[in-house]
């Protein structure tokens, strides 16, 4: 498994320093968003370690899929079940528990964290967050897939990583969780609006209805003019970082 | 040919804006620059348009070579006199003609123009301000190829391009031309001293020496750990944007 990591200046043994992690989405890897979103320039400011894991495991020995949104670059951050997934396809585990024990035990970074990401990692943040809202201070999305089990890259994904049965695909659908969550984190999603996967894919008013049946805080911002891409990631980036620095440094 | 834009929102007929050129490095298109150096924030409040061209002409019909440093993908922003270069490879003549008169007629933007780049476009950048200091405010280059003539990049292009006569190569190298200038405008370069093409290919050292020949006015700076990547190009591309800007609206 490959990752990247982003350590500000003022990380060192003497000063420790809290860790945002970040899931890209589909196709990403772990350099999409250090080489595009512009975050370390504010991340240096407020002292934030950011960790950028890949999207899935690699190799030759791994199995694949020809299409984009399945297999390599695509594990939806779920512990696959199903063959022939079910023998590398961890990224849950790896997101929750591998990774931070690693980057715990290799860089200057305190047990505080904070996560967030895009699209599918926007869900994967989500999906973390809720289930873990006693190791994570805050959650941020853009652009998530908010309702996985409701459109075709989730229905798709869950289907060959965890078979048939809804009842675990409720375990790894933001909008589910939240519907039933009692212990409440800080959550922000901001999407754009002229995102061609809104409708299709992404569903935010899913996520909407959730956090109005549980009575769950949720802050949604929409932005005009804004499509999928990084360019809109790296224009409310900032926001992010402060959103989650408040949080991490309570 | 392909180019890409930045336009800050203050430009509007009212307000007409002027640009930054940024010219791109081996192996770059019209999108490096725009998705990695994080350059918008600080030019949208600044009012100033980002203008990125493509590094050489492309297509089927478009001379190329297999090797990554010469054809497309490596214009080296020269006007190619050889044959079968001379044919497409004009890539002087359309960043200081061609490409500005078409932003000009089409886009809410002023005459007023500086010019950057990186590496080979950091090469293209200064020769094309030396030659036409009263068509540009200002120039600066990260890690720009100071002296084609004694590197293997630029020896290789310049052989294709412009034949073996090194007559002409002098027009196309920005140590030659500093170190007979005689109108003088703003020059700023930024190299990073853990650049691995530092002492092979980028040699800043014949730019100062050309600098106190002819006592032309350079600053340069060298930055320890910094190596030739965009994360350089993004640590320091806001000291760039600030000093365009002074000269830009003197």
């Amino acid at each position: 498994m490959r990752f990247a990591i982003y350590l500000p200046p003022q990380a060192s043994e003497q000063e420790k320093v809290p860790v945002l992690y970040w899931l890209s989405g589909l196709t990403c890897t772990d350099e999409n968003f250090m080489q595009k979103a512009g975050a370390f320039k504010l991340a240096s400011e407020l002292g934030i370690a950011i960790v950028a894991p890949d999207t899935s495991p690699r190799g030759d020995e791994v199995a694949d899929d020809e299409s984009y949104d399945l297999g390599q670059g695509a594990g939806f951050y779920v512990n696959a079940t199903e063959a022939p997934w079910n023998e590398h396809y961890k990224m849950y585990d790896y997101v929750v528990d591998e990774l931070p024990a690693l980057i715990q035990s290799t860089f200057p970074v305190n047990n505080k964290r904070a996560i967030a990401g895009h699209s599918m990692g926007g869900h994967g943040a989500l999906i973390i967050a809720l289930r873990n809202p006693s190791i994570y201070s805050s959650v941020s999305a853009f652009s998530p897939i908010c309702n996985p089990m409701k459109c075709s890259w989730g229905q798709k994904a869950f289907t060959e990583y965890l078979g048939k049965s809804k009842t675990k695909w409720k375990e790894y659908d933001a909008s589910e969780l939240m519907r039933h969550s009692k212990d409440v984190i800080p959550v922000k999603v901001d999407q754009g609006e002229s995102d061609d996967f809104l409708v299709e894919q992404l569903k935010p008013e899913a996520l909407v209805a959730a956090s109005k049946h549980s009575n769950y805080p949720l802050e949604l911002n929409i932005h005009n003019g804004y499509d999928h891409s990084y360019y809109f990631i790296s224009s409310f980036i900032e926001d992010h970082l402060r959103f989650h620095s408040a949080h991490l440094n309570r």
